[in-house]
């Protein structure tokens, strides 16, 4: 049977496509991370650009490129993997070179770490989840990622507490801050998440136990933060612990608004 | 040209279906409600049931019924409209039933309700945002319908509060109302939002000068409450205002958790 | 210093509350699976019923019995782990029953499967994702389980069918299967997903080269369905292989419309 | 009683933030569009700019400039009323100059159009929702809008096409066209609707009777198109038709897969 491959022709309108490709697909990832194996169910993007004089690209080499990046990791024995979700997406992308042309070509990964923290009073062990998505990002003279973290934090209103003899309104927060740099940049997204987490009113926990819930309660009180505070103290904590194109974008929940704030900031 | 009606075939598989329609459609709605012209771009579900020996409905027909109940009503100038959600709904099953057979009928609207209100110290006007929903359910022995509202209010939590001489963890919290009754009663989805709004530690509002915002702040400290207290008034009061099947259920966004809290309750 | 336990006292206002807990907990999982170690970042909630006399659940006790079943497990190292989501959340209900007294107590469990499965043509290994939930419910004489699968599929409208000469519309479906039964019934989630990704007009595959991608779409046109079809097919097929009380819901996200279509029928 | 300015304090971290204000505000509004009187209950966000020595910003002032540039616009009945989205929010904007210093403010608002469209071969009505968002940028050397919409249609793919004689896989897709231009450039957004919902392989429409579903049918196998091609022709027009700064995505829901495809383009 004669296979067309309609892909290849030269379509009517000719426009350079820049990203074109396969959007949320989840799957199985493995990462050997410090010496552990981690699994992850994460959602993919890859894209390749498409020049002006080819009607399509072939879907199912991107797909290929992932799966046989992954290996048959289904269970949990595989001996060799990959080392952080920037390494994996840069396999994806060399297996993609053999198969498809392109001149530039992206994979994004979101998914979710669990971190251990230890409670602020009883010293115990909480998991605390994170939403995290990284990106690489491979053009012809330029091999670049973006890291993105997302924390869950909170916000004492510093105004309303000097307003009302220390009484104040406090609401969940969550942070963002993501890095675009070079490849070869070392940025662990744990290290991200501290400084987003250490930048908020206080820290929050799964786990609390009364003394723990107090010494957050406590903590909350004498560091009242606006979310201009949040996004001001993450942009300078990132400024000097991490190189790269840094961008902040904080949202509090109010607890006497419907809507939420904002405050964004960046440094390029 | 011969049409083939495949809806109006025996099914190989003979099953009655309770809900076969159209869900997720936007369209224009007005009602005359108290006297004036409010305009939603509601969402829709509308369901017949199936019998067992008929493949499929007319799904057009649904649709016509729709649109012939808002008539011509894109622009602001119709005179005659519905003056209820449950009203506009049921004219839309009466039309229905002269176009399509069924034993069984369900109209839903989802939408967006926004009232005034006078914040707490600076008296000013504040415009408040609800969301809502109503389902009318016609069987054969009865006619009934569903009011839903969704508010966003705040917790300030009263075990903390014990614990930390009068300093608490506050965070905003979303309560939902659900009334299932006689589509003759009479019940407001106002009444229903006073209902909740008056029952957490304090309503919020979306313009607050720095007097209300104080008044927001003591008002929530003098009124402690947990997501179970809530739950609670919510229901104490909804049963003693309305008649029907009631559920509540609350969820508080806490600000010293990355996770929520939940408590549900109904009279049934 | 003294703590106050504000969660035992005796509400102003007295009604019995069903479900207070914790929702949208985010955590590591870990099952083994025909002897074979799983891991998933599921989202939890967890909730037992409040007795009119007492204000409020001390929550921390809920978290701790989640995280106590789980063990240390943020490592893929664990040797004794539960062989399903069910029986991970009864161990949780049973730890709780130390803690925390309560007559009614649901712990659910919101993932995602990825399953192999094998394409039409090229017979590839192609990985294939699904949503599942998972709830256990224990009342004082009574032990229910929920077993949910969520599975993407498709439609191809007969009625289009007959009226074009074989062509018709064709779109992503969305089928929802639902049992509600005792605790002890044997059913495995993946059999479940087999009924539902059998009963549309063909199965869907990450993996497609050209000749499976032939496959599927010759495999289409010799099975159309509507909506209404699916949803019969899998009642009809649930009803035959697994005990309970079964609820379906299937969407179909027409290509000729912005709307969805749905069909929805139960055996209860 | 004194009340304490907190937000005119200098901060301990000097950064300026760009983006500082109120996001998910849900209110009225009202446009007075070629002559007729439209109401929406849009989503705002407005952000003003903040320098490195002031803690913070005051935000009732922007929720004042919106609801004041709306009037007591509750009901149906004002005379005056804006022309146009963005007409609404440079007066906002202007509003919110007298009453907060800053150097670069941001209004946008999200919300759904209706349009009238005649069905392709009955030459019924039927009512079309769009999703669309419009923002207004205010630096001090420049005024730039933004328009964005959002269509839902459909894809028939090519490539099956030509390899199963005829037959193929058709599909929901969602093309997003946004163009960022001067203020004063004249661009409707029926207009940009148009561009794309032209681009697919047919319309869609929330009325179709049989004759129409087949005209639609008819429509989409003459036309099939991958989502390169639809991106491509919406480019394509877009360029000729609209000057600014053009943004083009695709995302097609697969009928043979779990995951979507996504092409994407822009002209600068």
């Amino acid at each position: 049977m004669q296979i067309f491959e309609t892909q290849e022709e030269v379509p009517l309108i000719r426009e350079r496509l820049h990203r074109v490709g396969i959007t949320n697909l989840k799957t199985i990832a493995k990462i050997n991370w410090k010496g552990k194996l981690y699994t992850f169910i994460p959602t993919f993007e890859i894209t390749i650009d498409v020049p002006e004089e080819k009607k399509g690209i072939h879907m199912s080499r991107l797909v290929e490129s992932i799966t046989e990046s992954m290996g048959e990791a289904v269970e949990e024995e595989v001996s060799k993997v990959h080392t952080s979700l920037e390494e994996l997406e840069l396999s994806i992308i060399e297996r993609l070179e053999g198969k498809h042309r392109h001149t530039r070509a992206e994979v994004w990964i979101r998914t979710q770490l669990i971190l251990e923290r230890e409670t602020p009073a009883s010293k115990r062990i909480s998991l605390e989840p994170y939403d995290v998505e990284v990106g690489v990002i491979k053009e012809p003279e330029r091999l670049e990622k973006v890291l993105k973290v997302t924390v869950i934090g909170n916000t004492a209103c510093p105004h309303a507490m000097a307003n009302n003899k220390g009484k104040t309104h406090i609401q969940r927060a969550v942070a963002m801050l993501e890095i675009r740099t070079d490849y070869d940049e070392e940025i662990a997204l744990e290290d991200m998440i501290d400084v987003v987490e250490g930048s908020f009113s206080f820290p929050t926990y799964t786990l609390l136990k009364t003394v723990d819930e107090n010494a957050v309660v406590q903590g909350m009180y004498k560091n009242p933060k606006f979310v201009e505070d949040v996004a001001r103290e993450i942009l300078h904590k990132a400024k000097k612990r991490f190189r790269g194109k840094i961008h902040v974008k904080v949202i509090s929940n109010e607890s006497i608004h419907k809507h939420d704030v904002i405050a964004e900031t960046w440094n390029y």
